[in-house]
């Protein structure tokens, strides 16, 4: 808690209010990252910013608000970061899509926990206005990530692309999560070799399967 | 609660032990499929089968460990299951393995909600013994569906056949997730045709992956 609630008391001006927004999500990002999507509360967040919770509600009303809202960030920034690299990648490279996706995940690990707490948790205790911005800002990630592949792989349909779209992103959420298990399973997986092939080693799991379903699709085409 | 506390207060046989220990299950698994697992505490089990908190206590000691237990069960009872389907599939008929997974997942509601909810909860507030006894029931299972689906494709190597059940098991959870959201997110479904292809149908896009994933497998060991 670096600033007191003092310099959060009055903030009348549209400058002074985006700062606070700002400051808010980002306290919410760093205390993710930190300790996990599912374990930062409203409290937390508050407390990290150093406003009063009721303080704080003027911005947002709930935490599932304020996630939904750095999610909805995060996935056009992930589609704008991940097509730019995509678009470096030369005709039918299958193994560099499935190493441009992996990478890109890799490097954003709130991203990847988002994947997971959107569908479960996120769009829950939120506006309805906030499920729809949300929606469509993945909706417009997913267009955007679908047309970068399909420049690469253009015997893919449409709804071939969305098909590698959702696997891809609904198994990077899961294996994230079974990539960086709670200490006492990971403890596990050192001391029972028997268990450790069960342990997922996040990037080489992603880079596999996006290939795998990379050259399903293009089979599926190839018929 | 059908049943007073009186019925449960003294199991000291080893038949009356095993009988609220099933009672105790049954009532976890029926609760989880009405409400999902992770609205479930550990008094709406104990209320349910009509005993006292710290009765139950002396059977489970937290609710991770109930549904840790039902979990293990699960694999097994579906990993015999499919594999009997799978047996009696043709050599080398992808979309049969496809259709018998599909089936098989959505026919298991419970299954499906507990892939997602064993890595992000259920391993974390349990003993070590309840953790290594569901990671040596989930391998067995995986191993037994693997053998299963190599029968059928035998161009594929062990590892594939992993990835294979690795792909599906995390697609499951997260498309379960997907395919059964909250009323709200489904009423907007509904109204704004925009949102309604983010809706995910379940035995269709399993289907779909399933195939996918077992053509792009066949697809690196044909090159």
């Amino acid at each position: 808690m670096a600033r007191g609630d003092d310099d959060f008391q009055r903030a009348r001006r549209p400058e002074q209010k985006r700062q606070r927004e700002a400051a808010i999500l980002e306290a919410a990002r760093r205390l993710a990252l930190r300790d996990g999507v599912r374990n930062i509360s409203l409290a937390d967040i508050a407390a990290d910013v150093g406003m009063h919770k009721t303080a704080l509600l003027r911005y947002f009303g709930t935490r599932e608000e304020i996630y939904l809202h750095i999610a909805t960030e995060a996935w056009q920034e992930w589609a704008k970061s991940l097509s730019a690299a995509l678009g470096e990648l030369s005709l039918g490279d299958v193994p560099g899509i499935a190493k441009a996706f992996a990478t890109s995940l890799d490097m954003r690990p709130l991203l990847c926990d988002l994947f997971t707490h959107a569908p479960l948790n996120l769009e829950r205790n939120v506006s309805l206005t906030a499920v729809i911005t949300f929606k469509l800002s993945a909706i417009t990630a997913v267009k955007i990530l679908t047309d970068a592949v399909r420049e690469l792989l253009p015997t893919l349909t449409e709804d071939d692309g969305n098909e590698l779209l959702v696997g891809i992103t609904t198994l990077a959420a899961g294996l994230w999560q079974l990539g960086h298990p709670p200490p006492h399973v990971a403890k596990l997986y050192v001391e029972h070799p028997a268990m450790s092939h069960t342990a997922i080693e996040f990037v080489s799991a992603i880079t596999r399967l996006t290939e795998t379903l990379a050259l399903g699709l293009l089979a599926k085409r190839a018929r």
